[in-house]
């Protein structure tokens, strides 16, 4: 049966690159951005759209009243609404093509009923997050750790209230996944050993 | 350096027969209630006394007011603390002595400066748990599957209160392990596969 590997992931805690050295390791498909690249090639949506709503700035659904006539509700599909049902038929796509790797979009609760491996990788040291994104980043967008920090934590506000508001589930919340792994621990490619072995007995 | 490995778990998630078989396979000293056994003998405390305020039946410390005397607190030392105190010093002085799996009683916070590996065991599957407890009960305890559920939930909810208590940190929450495994998804002897294969990394 095809094998699925969700990798949730707190932003700079190394989860990204451990799904890509999976894939590669392990000879699955890695789908990441694919996703979105996916969708652009079938719709009329841009990618920087796609990319924009793909699992943060939610945009909600307000009832809209008109003068007094509280209780008229118009129903709106939101930008985030529309991006987010473009990929549960996306994911669901490619996930039927064989083994793969997604990372985040709310992949671990759009492909719960497959044969999927649900993986949290999170960091408890700031410190090391923040090295990684200085590794990253090009010299002009040097900014200073505190602003980093800063802008850590409202990356994963904003995966966190997306995923939530589509799940209603508690992002980051061990019920809902197999495996959480801490980076401060374990090193990206140890970690991928890990998720390498858990992946033979599923 | 010494390897720590200290098994948090829900109750009937398994993770008691893990840390078992991860101490036999590794051959690593395994502590559970030989932390009680081990009290009880530097001490005039009964096991059975050191047992129930072990990892549950917090007892808390109230101030004492006497009459109209505001303020007049006598500190006060409750059986739990008596016998967490114990605790820590057995538990520092076994991890001191060689390679060990601890099973709960807070050892992720008490032996967290030593080369630990905190690992989380949960289940997401209740009517597992229940067959667990089944599986384990004398024919005379055989309780209704809604009592055992009620009991399960109980335990769990005194062993979350203990470790708040003591620790000022969230039971279960993943920024204080570093490797959480649902046994809904894995068996005991798979979850030792990959627990053993993430001990060598540290």
């Amino acid at each position: 049966m095809t094998k699925v590997i969700s990798i949730s992931r707190e932003f700079a805690s190394g989860g990204r690159e451990i799904g890509k050295k999976l894939a590669e390791r392990l000879s699955f498909a890695y789908y990441d951005k694919e996703v979105i690249n996916e969708i652009a090639k079938d719709t009329n949506l841009s990618k920087e759209y796609l990319d924009h709503y793909s699992e943060s700035n939610l945009t909600r659904n307000f009832p809209i009243t008109i003068g007094h006539s509280f209780g008229l509700v118009y129903p709106m599909i939101t930008p985030s609404d529309e991006v987010y049902k473009q990929q549960i038929d996306v994911m669901k796509k490619l996930a039927g093509e064989g083994d793969c790797v997604f990372i985040g979009r709310c992949s671990d609760y759009i492909l719960r009923n497959m044969n999927i491996l649900r993986v949290f990788i999170y960091s408890t040291k700031m410190e090391e997050k923040i090295d990684r994104c200085k590794a990253k980043a090009n010299v002009d967008e040097l900014i200073s750790d505190t602003e980093l920090k800063k802008r850590i934590l409202k990356v994963d506000r904003d995966r966190k209230e997306y995923y939530e508001y589509y799940t209603s589930l508690t992002w980051g919340d061990v019920k809902n996944y197999d495996l959480c792994i801490n980076t401060a621990r374990f090193s990206v490619d140890e970690a991928v050993e890990i998720i390498a072995k858990a992946i033979t007995k599923i």
